[in-house]
């Protein structure tokens, strides 16, 4: 039965809550509170039938969970605590009341995992495929935001988790690494760091580019997800979600004595001056690393 | 010729400033300051090729300059300081590159006019037509947020400017009443209010809905804008983008007597206990007027 988006924004609204919710869902503008130090960190995630996310394959609770997934892997990459978020739909005309239900629920389990209520949004519907917009909201609460740009020659750099082969599932079900940077960050800290978006070459290539250093990286260490068809799969597959970061060398052996996380975080190289990427062979061969990755191509 | 995604960030980025931008565009999260006073406020609107323009038609810069309009409209419907906002785009694989620019042009025409800059985003492309979302973050600075649910009975009812057919080019160009908001609350205290986004009679139904309460509104004085086809469409047609708000009866003379803007108010009626929305003719005829006004529908 077709329904308004006024009835969906009903239903929405009485499945809602959140502590620190002045204003929710229902009027002009939302509102979240917050902690007073004076600076909000912001990121958007848009994500298409075809291109993040297949209807048809993927279900509408996976890929309501991955749209939440992907903001929250953002927050995680600059060791940030994400605090509240607002969803825009552009749902197909042809979608069943029930996929949007469950389109909600995907997105609400992990709302509610991180502690980030989804406060607000835009629902729309049209005759093409789904498209969705995340933009979630963090503080640093005591832990400055890590960048892209501040790694230093002769850190260590670190991965968590394994890599490759998202697509077989992963990309859909991977965990924000929210609680792991924080830990991080607590132990020793973090030079630059970034989710594994674009794939383990190019989001290195954008360290590199933004610290305007390069990097070694041994390929024997690369910790190659099971699910990973082949060691360049690991290199290049985009959606990893995982973290890379960098250190100094002298808290390398701190880092790894105090890490108690089941997840692993794993030494794959190093910053050096020379610009560009270095995949180094257990023989000490080296070769240039292209950066790759998945890019959008704008334009003709 | 066809660039990638981080062309167009970079030549975003090398125009993007803004005063209290600590992080900008080009990281997994940007920032904004805040002036600490514990609340933000935040909507999002999502923008659709052939639901709120049409590409063809409509010129890229001004496509652009409504999406960041209808945000810059819900924070004037709050009374609030827009203070920052940020951009996802679906891009059509066919676009061309000067397209692109010229609807970031119209975006940061904007911007730059309400000093509410755009800080980041997420830039995306696929087979489907162009939609595009903005998130905008705003302050309530000394003036609390007005809500939808407010009014009181015996609240005079007012709107800004004039409505109906915005259609033929009004919705595209309009100018959204963020200062006009300021200052009237600056005057007396308004009670609730909401921007016209859906059509005078959905929009008066939502603030009826929200205060438990009706209106009589008085067909006669109802400020038909010389573009609207006919009475009818100054009640039923939507994206106006006035104000319409609610003050006590007892503040509206001073309220007319010390507005100096050159955007007018008028009043057109009256909140009553009654729920519901009576029309009354010049004659004093009721009659009751259904919120109608477009809607998303939904499922199937």
């Amino acid at each position: 039965m077709p329904r308004s988006e006024f009835e969906l924004i009903e239903w929405i609204r009485a499945r809602s809550q959140g502590a620190n919710v002045p204003i929710g869902i229902g009027d002009d503008m939302a509102a979240f509170g917050t902690d007073g130090g004076g600076e909000i960190l912001v990121t958007a995630d848009m994500l298409l039938d075809g291109v993040h996310f297949v209807t048809g394959r993927d279900s509408y609770p996976l890929i309501g969970r991955k749209t939440m997934a992907c903001s929250l892997s953002d927050a995680a990459a600059m060791a940030a605590v994400p605090v509240a978020a607002v969803l825009s739909v552009a749902l197909n005309h042809e979608i069943a009341w029930e996929q949007v239900q469950d389109l909600w629920k995907g997105v609400q389990e992990l709302a509610e995992e991180f502690s980030c209520p989804v406060i607000g949004g835009d629902t729309t519907s049209w005759k093409h495929p789904l498209a969705l917009n995340v933009t979630l909201f963090a503080e640093a609460r005591g832990i400055s935001p890590v960048l892209r740009n501040g790694a230093k020659a002769g850190d260590a750099i670190f991965v968590t988790g394994s890599l490759g082969g998202s697509i077989r599932g992963r990309h859909l079900r991977f965990q924000p690494r929210v609680r792991e940077a924080r830990q991080l960050a607590q132990i020793c800290p973090l030079h630059a760091m970034i989710d594994l978006s674009d794939g383990l070459a190019a989001d290195l290539n954008h360290i590199c580019d933004e610290s305007q250093l390069g990097v070694v990286i041994d390929a024997d260490l690369i910790p190659v997800d099971a699910a990973a068809d082949s060691f360049e799969s690991a290199l290049s597959d985009g959606e990893d979600f995982e973290l890379l970061f960098t250190v100094a060398d002298s808290c390398v052996e701190l880092l790894q004595s105090r890490w108690k996380e089941s997840t692993p975080i794993t030494r794959i190289g190093t910053v050096v001056e020379k610009p560009g990427i270095q995949l180094r062979s257990r023989g000490g061969t080296m070769r240039p690393l292209p950066p790759g990755g998945y890019q959008h191509v704008i334009g003709n």
